[in-house]
């Protein structure tokens, strides 16, 4: 049985207020209709047909060739953006999966159960039902004697007894493929907003006496629809509880999930225990036995087992094993730290390799270097490596040592077990042991402190004389 | 119809287990009597009482001159409180909103509903009501047959049927104010606590033939009365959801709402998003199309549009268009970034203007000075602006690069186009494209670290040794 | 009457999916069991027999000589496990608790009035009991015509006017101790399971005559048993809100209760505001009317009465009253802070004694030093304390000012009333009073800036020629 989607996501999205087109909206990282994508592909549905129209080129960018598309120029309601699809579907057999973009929520086990369902009751349509404490302003589900949908009632057009009905249309539905398009052509626009509505096509299949199906959900959050930012953040709320729920079964400790921000796509090994307020985004990846965070943010990072992280940022780095990072780092693209090393605070790495038990304890910056193994670069030592003009290389050899607040004028090359004094500004190689030094002999003037002090201090009672 | 508004504000707050004055304490970064009067202002009340006992000076130094003021010397009750502004307003006609100072949640919207339908209804008086699941503690509404308030029953005396009335009385009123100081007069402390209560006034005007109506607030929450810090930490989370609703229906994206700190009188711009963790203080304004933290926390910070700000702390500060700051900078009072600035990791600005495209990428103090634009100052360049006494200006003109780690002592003048070199301490003026250096040339010793080596290791031996 | 506890502390919790012993893992800093054992001891028991099993050792390790173990080398049941201790318990008189290792929220108040329930009953058992909404998967409470407990009955067991009691078995008892272990000799592992049930014991002694009491827990979440990394982190939430109440209501001010972080044994004194993202932790005791926070991390740190800490993480310091630390300082092991010390951003201070006013403003580190008092530490000047082998110590006499990048090579002793001149590599002491310099004069060089320029992008352009 072939298994089809239609997504719409042709809406406005006025009230996002937001130059973004509406269903490209991120909720956890990934756009909103990205989400429904892996809901309905994960659901097994082959094909997936994106109806766009305001914003169609950056949904397409977006989405890419993954998926089909349908141009829906006006927006007539969705029974006319469904019907875009036509000439794409309507020779198919099989199930069609008709959804909302901006549905997130909405998981795939819920659209493999809805089709399971479809498919056991030989049903024309099914209906995503929930119930909610508070339906007001949704559809109502008019059940009948076998259990069948009867009709769905707009709120508005409710009876009190309808009305008191908690079960609502969450506006996801399957429909037998052929029936759904041979019924859109019988759907008009002969209601108060001039619109063409997929509801008509399950009162017409009733009608017609084919069986309508509801399938409850049962979390019904899985309905939400997001049309401001309130429901966005909502959404966003719900979609990181899940996601760390997950990661919580798997072993990961979460000191307070409700503020911990794992984005879609990460990995975290057991053991390993997040402290709030982290962001761990894209395509981050993290070993076991892991301490990430308080207040870290690692973007396209890659962690390996046994290291501590924390108050960091950190974007398209890699991490060895047992490394110890932070607090008040941050790690930018191109970093590669091997086994057991330190980058303490106040240091930036960038572009750079550093070799296994070398240390960067603090206020450093390495940039386009790439450093032996157990160096240590004193604090305060600086790779120059921007003229202005070009970026230059700085190597550095195993078991250097480089001393405090020294400059390192890159292009430059530093041998094994050479040693740069503390204070030095490094503009020339150094060879394998030496001794680099650049720096002025110390020179004492006995009682010159109190001079110095007398001058500040007569400067300070003219200024304020002057004031 | 003449308005006018009763804050009751002299209670001592003795769970508060605070110095500060109960009514005193900050909601959203704004005292809680300050949200009060902005409620019954925003009803359009022309004039405040405010009711000061304890702590009546520090009251009245923070709201100063913008309300006038009764002194309740002893606390003898809510209807003595209300008693002391009689000679200020018994002679007005008008309605007369009485209001707790400590129940900040109460929004204009629901006063102005509250004095429309006292006057729609010919009402003596109209108490506002809540419906709470839990009304313990709370006195009971007792509606008559016209749905009119019969009487208020407080909790210790309800009798069964009373005790399962939910509707409670939540302090706030308003009344014919000729009549409530007519009334006021015949209430009499004799209770168990020997207090003159304000709810006697709604009973005798009731048993006089008046009429009285409830409102019933639709947001029970807006009721809440802070006595403690727990529940002004609750007040504060109500009030937090209610700001950032706003900002969120305007078009600013917030990844967790919970977990984000804007005060009342911060200004978002659309299609900015705030990263949880950051606090957004006092008269901080963020243009549109901003990312801003996570974890950053600007006060009274003006940012232009397109900006990025992130792990940074920012007072004072305006940080122009397009501007891309932090990880961890902090920018103080005075600071001032044009157009494209680049403030980096670990950097401090400090009364300090930088013209537009210039760079401070990583580990620099810049401190009263006057940057131009397209200038490069290189990492762990600083300016040296105090000598113990005095504060000195730096003046760095267009086009300039500062090498790492160099020095530059105040006062002093770098021309355009000037080129200081790495690691120098600059004390004199540098002219327009001049380069200035001031460091010793480096001096290589072949072999020389295995002595340095060598000797550390002794010391260490020895030190070993010696323990 | 003695009281005695029976810990149950032996099963493997797989499902934590963690090499740590389920009873051990953390709850707000403290392990699960350490939890239940304050609660017991707090309720009076005289001994605490933990019943070990898998990961004996560890627990063993971590709980030490205070409580008492007995071995469950195989898991037969929780009747089995108490079991093993009756060599220890059987010839006492007195009332006995049984409680789980991995229910860390059950107060000592709650014990205690369990056992106060059962003595005053004259009860043979008594079951602490709670009501829940979704009691599914948890054995029901069957009260009999006294309101003693008639049976517990397991959920998979329950008849369907059973399934619908929502009073369930939380797990916690306490017995008459001679009856609990004469009774545990007549429970069978007769069952599905083949396990020897703790609750045979309460249906044996019922059906012997004796009378089972059931003690009602108030707040349900008393009850939460921790089998899965979900509901550790739903433990660390309610018991997170519980601390953080106390703090509260002793008048610290907390922006956001939910989000602070505050281990169990941390004291806090009034008018103390704590910032949202902060984490106190160990034995850290903060003074009054301080300011901490946001995002700050202080561990095992003492905060004198006055001060601020912010942006920060701190270990093991001791910051003085009325300081100024922050945002960005790291505070190691051994630092400790005179009255009214300014350490402000991007500095760290390690094993370092600093005397009252004075000042390390910023971009600083000072390691292993004893500082005076009024010193100003520059800008970027840095205690350069390591060898590479051995770390020496730093003296700075009071009243000195080490001017910007400085260097100071331990090890170093500087006089009182020093003066260190900006950009000085300082390698030998300097006497009170002496004015220290250690760098080039400056020479500057007329046009030499665009020669430089020309050179750079000379080579960048022929760097784009050659990729």
């Amino acid at each position: 049985m072939k298994k089809m989607a239609i997504v719409l996501a042709a809406g406005q999205g006025k009230r996002m207020k937001s130059k973004l087109y509406k269903v490209l909206h991120p909720v956890c990282g990934k756009p909103m209709v990205s989400h429904v994508l892996e809901a309905v592909r994960g659901a097994s549905c082959e094909r997936s047909i994106v109806i766009v129209g305001h914003g169609a080129d950056a949904v397409q960018s977006v989405l890419g060739q993954s998926v089909e598309y349908a141009l829906q120029a006006e927006q007539l309601g969705t029974g006319h953006a469904v019907m875009q699809a036509k000439s794409m579907l309507a020779q198919e057999d099989g199930v069609t999966v008709v959804i909302c973009g901006d549905t997130p929520l909405v998981r795939k086990e819920t659209v493999e159960a809805m089709i399971a369902l479809h498919l056991q009751q030989g049903a024309a349509a099914t209906v995503l039902t929930a119930e909610l404490n508070e339906p007001s302003g949704y559809g109502r589900i008019v059940r009948g004697a076998n259990n069948g949908v009867l009709r769905i009632v707009e709120h508005k057009d409710c009876s009190p007894e309808e009305l008191a009905i908690k079960e609502i249309n969450t506006g996801t539905y399957c429909f037998d493929n052929r029936k759904l398009f041979q019924t859109l052509d019988k759907v008009t626009n002969n209601n108060a907003q001039g619109e063409y509505y997929l509801t008509d096509v399950i009162g017409i299949l009733q009608s017609e006496g084919n069986s309508i199906v509801a399938c409850l959900v049962e979390d019904p959050s899985e309905a939400i629809g997001v049309n401001d930012k309130v429901a966005l953040g909502e959404a966003e709320r719900l979609m990181r509880r899940r996601i760390n729920a997950g990661h919580q079964l798997n072993g990961v400790t979460l000191i307070d999930a409700e503020h911990t921000y794992i984005e879609a796509d990460v990995t975290i090994g057991a053991d390993t225990t997040v402290y709030p307020g982290s962001l761990l985004r894209g395509r981050t990846s993290i070993g076991s036995d892991c301490v990430i965070g308080p207040s870290t943010e690692l973007s396209d990072t890659i962690v390996g087992n046994g290291s501590t992280i924390r108050q960091t940022v950190a974007e398209g780095a890699e991490v060895g094993e047992e490394c110890n990072v932070g607090p008040f780092a941050f790690l930018r693209p191109g970093t590669k730290l091997g086994r057991q090393v330190k980058v303490g605070d106040f240091v930036e790495i960038k572009n750079t390799v550093i070799g296994e038990h070398s240390k960067v304890p603090h206020l450093s910056y390495v940039g386009d270097a790439v450093v032996g193994s157990n160096v240590n670069i004193g604090c305060g030592a600086i790779t120059a490596n921007y003229d202005g003009y070009n970026k230059s290389k700085t190597e550095i050899g195993d078991n250097v040592f480089v001393g405090s607040n020294a400059n390192l004028i890159a292009p430059l090359t530093v041998g094994n077990g050479a040693y740069i004094v503390a204070g030095s500004t490094i503009t020339h190689n150094v060879a394998d042991n030496d001794m680099a030094i650049a720096r002025e002999r110390q020179v004492n003037k006995p009682g010159y402190a109190e001079k110095l002090r007398a001058r500040a201090r007569a400067r300070a009672k003219k200024d304020r004389e002057t004031d």
